[in-house]
């Protein structure tokens, strides 16, 4: 779709097809939905200033990339959106030559572009980076560390901050206190040049030392203050849907040949009138009906968010010790119930996971029982400090690892495959997973009283119900749910306790079942004596191979001299892709039946 | 010691013999120096407005408590400082319970103590939390993200920020200005007052929105705007040798019942003339005479890291896409010769590892070819970035890791251990590691050519020589450097090459020596033909076990249902302590006769 030259009505025009295209089929496939909908006059005025085969178009987060998927070249496709094979629900080079990064965690944008514009420079290019990022992600210490550079070195760069006052959820912290402040930036700039006029007449001397102190001090009047000092331009804010306006700041921007941050005030859902405005919950949705805007409910178990969110509410009503932290996803762990009944014990501490995870770390070593509560692939951010803030202390910090395995339509920025193979190795950690909802809150009961780190976790969605009564976790303890008589032994971890049931439901062999619930550490004489019993061992967990449930077993098995036949169904080294989750495990021969031909080919 | 009580005169002498004391060990056993003598008046005036027994003391990375550790009990076995089963030479609640926090990595101090906050108001304590943080902390992203927490909530508590105006190399990025710039501040002080005067006269209705607009606008003229706008209180620049002051502000900091940052100018190694000043190679230093300030030195041989510099220097002459960053370690990871060199190619980042990684995975898409020089350790502070913008990507970055395996005499936090166990089963990766100073010029040939993520690991000093002649690298080809007649099979990687080279010597029999050279991809088809030969495997590698080399060679084995039988030398799930290497290895069981000796038992 070409936005060049076009007229203003014109454009406006083009914002109302997006719109409505996205409209029409997020309301079918489910997707990102009001970030989405609140950039759509930012993103033509991008293309229309800028050109996606030539600058680096940077998208922040990318969850508010399908108007820029729709301008280049992906309308039709824009059906298949997050579905399996389809379009990615983020920006993917593979996917568009356009679509300069992967991103599908926040706060990378300004990193990248500063690399982007350092090759630009080497090159002796043209080229100028533009980065849209949302008033959500600045929150994340990467976005700092990345302005402390450019306010240094000064790369020349358009980075639109698209300020829709909300970030995913209620807007946190200091930051977007400051932000909000900044919208009433039409009073300032008319008391600024009030101001500067009265200075002016009493400092006659205007055009000395003094008077740049004076010009100095009145820019701190202007809202971009934090900016500018940082050494970054500032303008703003300007009305994020008035395309002309925004067109008209975009070429000013792109001319400094410094970086510039363009302050956008949008509204998120702009454009679908029952999403407009501080809904959480029209961030991420699922199929709705365009004219109610009702979504279309799936007859849904209960969610193992749900499941757990429940069951830390009443542990947190037994003891007073009980405190938690989400980052920036409240409802999203559930973790929402707690700050509402418990404010002053449970926190959005916005994004940022490092902060997160050393302030509790903190509550933890001053008698308190933190939770910390988070999506699998997010905790990657806060690895240095689960090692250097709460394993070299031995502190009994909860992770509450939400999302762990297969995430469905988010993809491959989001699988929640690693968690395991990057705790595991941490001395003093404990990691035990629960195999369904009434052993997720027994698991819950056993962390509380853990006396070192101990991580759960649990998948997205609802667990598969299991026929086995659910008993108290024990450190290092695992439960053989079924002696069988044949010579295989299944041992499931979390959620791959129930596909190893599924499974052997398939054999006509009578197969011994063990919940390991800990892989670290683990039930070291059981696995000894079940090793005598049963010589063919199969590992259903969803994890990663490397470094994973399987490895750990096989350490142990290396260790004691101990020789059994392993066979391990986690996932292979590749990073996996977006789609239903079923579709998706398909593709990796992991549904049970699957997993029954592959035992029975190998076998032969 | 105690320090309450005492009159001025009394403190400057007791800041005269902890300076003493501290010249007087570090230059026998080595230390932090310059920044520990820079923070001697400031620890002092902590101790004397605070109680490290009651208020928490949080020292940031805390290369800078050795005042602390001398006040509070720790006189006599200063003597032992750094050294095997001596003091730490870092905060260690283990060693005295007036040290809050360990701390080895920067950047976390802020979020502990809004952890401590968070608790103390919960129990309803008194307690203020007292943070020293230098400001070369403070390019960290941790810090925001902290910020952005405590100027919405507004725990009270004091931040002494310790501005030596270099952290430990020159001082990068914006921040670092902005604080530069703060230090002109006595001019700021009375410069507001005067405008503040003429505005009131030119506003009559003072006490209006407009006066306090007005206020708002001045408030912006002092030096602390940033930390101001943030939602924290600003107090400084002090003098942070001056006691008096000190002890002014920090009580008046203290009784706010709020966060506050009180800026102190402090001047590094204060007290010893020859290291006053910006000389980053006092930050950390060896044994040194007292009287001349020269270093005694050890007779010693390159250190990996001078053969990595110059190597890469020798890459970076033949290719123009060569580029690298530190992050804020120029010096210590020899990337200094390359920024003197090609200061247009070469950055430190300050430090800032998250950015490090995502900015040079945009400079790889870009076509060149970036070298991240980084500390085992610190790359931890990466991983997210590593996984989500590099792997995902699959961009040919190249990771140099240096100080991998026992780092010496800093210990436990900064011990180089984890590294292949969290990059190993990330997709895409390449690990390998060179065995000595010829192979590791080879390794940088090989990973310029690599065209996926590859990381390079080298030891903390120097490489053990060997007498094997250097070939070059192949992805995923391992290196048969000698065959045995025994069935013993020793597989070295990196730095464990040498010890299973040392270790073969102790042996009558002719034992066989492979250098895996790449633990990912592994050399199956050569591991496939050496285990029908060799029965009995014995891995050398500075790795964690869990996860480690060991581990993915038990991986491979399984997968190929191969039976061997396999000891791996790797360490065990511990945090290892601090001490000379050798020291420490030999505690671990590691040295090559203790090994031989291992090896002999497991036999009978």
């Amino acid at each position: 779709m070409n936005v060049k030259n076009k007229t203003t009505k014109e454009l406006e025009e083009i914002c109302l097809q997006i719109r409505n295209r996205i409209i029409d089929v997020v309301s079918r496939n489910g997707g990102h939905f009001s970030s989405t909908l609140g950039a759509v006059e930012l993103t033509v005025g991008m293309h229309y200033v800028f050109d996606a085969n030539h600058d680096p178009f940077i998208f922040d987060v990318s969850h508010q990339c399908y108007p820029h998927k729709l301008i280049t070249g992906r309308w039709e496709s824009f059906e298949t959106i997050r579905q399996f094979n389809g379009l990615s629900g983020f920006t993917k080079p593979k996917e568009s030559s356009a679509d300069y990064f992967v991103a599908g965690h926040s706060s990378t944008s300004i990193s990248l572009a500063i690399g982007a514009a350092k090759a630009i420079r080497l090159k002796k290019e043209a080229r100028v980076p533009v980065v849209m990022i949302g008033d959500g992600s600045m929150s994340a210490g990467m976005v700092y560390e990345a302005l402390n550079e450019l306010g240094d070195r000064k790369y020349p760069m358009v980075i639109i901050l698209n300020d829709n006052e909300m970030s995913i959820a209620k807007p946190i912290g200091a930051i977007s206190k400051h932000l909000s402040k900044l919208l009433a930036g039409k009073f300032y700039q008319g008391f600024k040049e009030r101001v500067d006029k009265i200075l002016r007449n009493h400092f006659p001397d205007g055009a000395t030392y003094l008077a740049k102190k004076i010009e100095e001090s009145m820019k701190l009047i202007t809202p971009g203050i934090i900016f500018e000092e940082m050494g970054v331009d500032y303008i703003g804010p300007i009305d994020g849907h008035d395309i002309e306006e925004i067109i008209n700041t975009l070429e000013l921007a792109k001319n400094m040949g410094k970086p510039v941050i363009v302050h956008a005030r949008t509204v998120k859902g702009k454009g679908y009138k029952v999403a407009e405005g501080h809904h959480e919950h029209w961030h991420g949705v699922g199929p709705f009906d365009t004219e109610s805007g009702e979504f279309i409910k799936k007859s849904q178990a209960t969610s193992a968010t749900e499941v757990f969110a429940q069951a830390l509410l009443n542990l947190a009503k037994q003891h007073d010790n009980v405190v938690g932290v989400t980052a920036a996803m409240p409802s999203g762990t559930g973790i929402d119930k707690l700050i509402k009944e418990y404010p002053n014990r449970f926190w959005d501490v916005a994004i940022a996971e490092q902060h997160a995870v050393t302030s509790m770390a903190a509550m933890a070593k001053e008698g308190f029982k933190p939770f910390i509560t988070i999506y699998s692939t997010f905790l990657q951010r806060g690895f240095d400090q689960i090692v250097h803030d709460v394993c070299l202390m031995d502190l009994p910090v909860v992770f509450a690892i939400d999302r762990a395995g297969i995430v469905g339509n988010d993809g491959e920025t989001h699988q929640g495959v690693f968690d395991i193979s990057f705790l595991r190795f941490i001395p003093n950690m404990i990691l035990c997973a629960p195999r369904d909802n009434e052993t997720l809150q027994l698991a819950l009961v056993y962390a509380y009283e853990a006396t070192s780190p101990c991580a759960i976790r649990y998948p997205r969605g609802a667990f598969t119900p299991l026929p086995f009564e659910a008993v108290p976790f024990q450190t290092g303890k695992a439960e053989l749910l079924h002696e069988g008589s044949s010579h295989k032994l299944f041992i499931g971890y979390g959620a791959g306790v129930a596909r190893a049931y599924q499974t052997a439901q398939f054999f006509t062999e009578d197969i011994a079942l063990l919940d390991l619930r800990f892989v670290k550490p683990l039930d070291k004489q059981l696995l000894k004596e079940l090793s005598s019993k049963y010589s063919h061992w199969y590992i259903f967990s969803d994890s990663q191979q490397q470094g994973g449930v399987g490895s750990a077993i096989l350490e142990f098995l290396n260790d004691e001299k101990i020789t059994v036949a392993l066979t391990t169904f986690e996932y292979e080294d590749i990073f996996i892709q977006h789609g239903d989750t079923k579709e998706v495990e398909e593709s990796l021969g992991l549904l049970p039946q699957q997993i029954k031909e592959r035992i029975d080919i190998s076998n032969n």
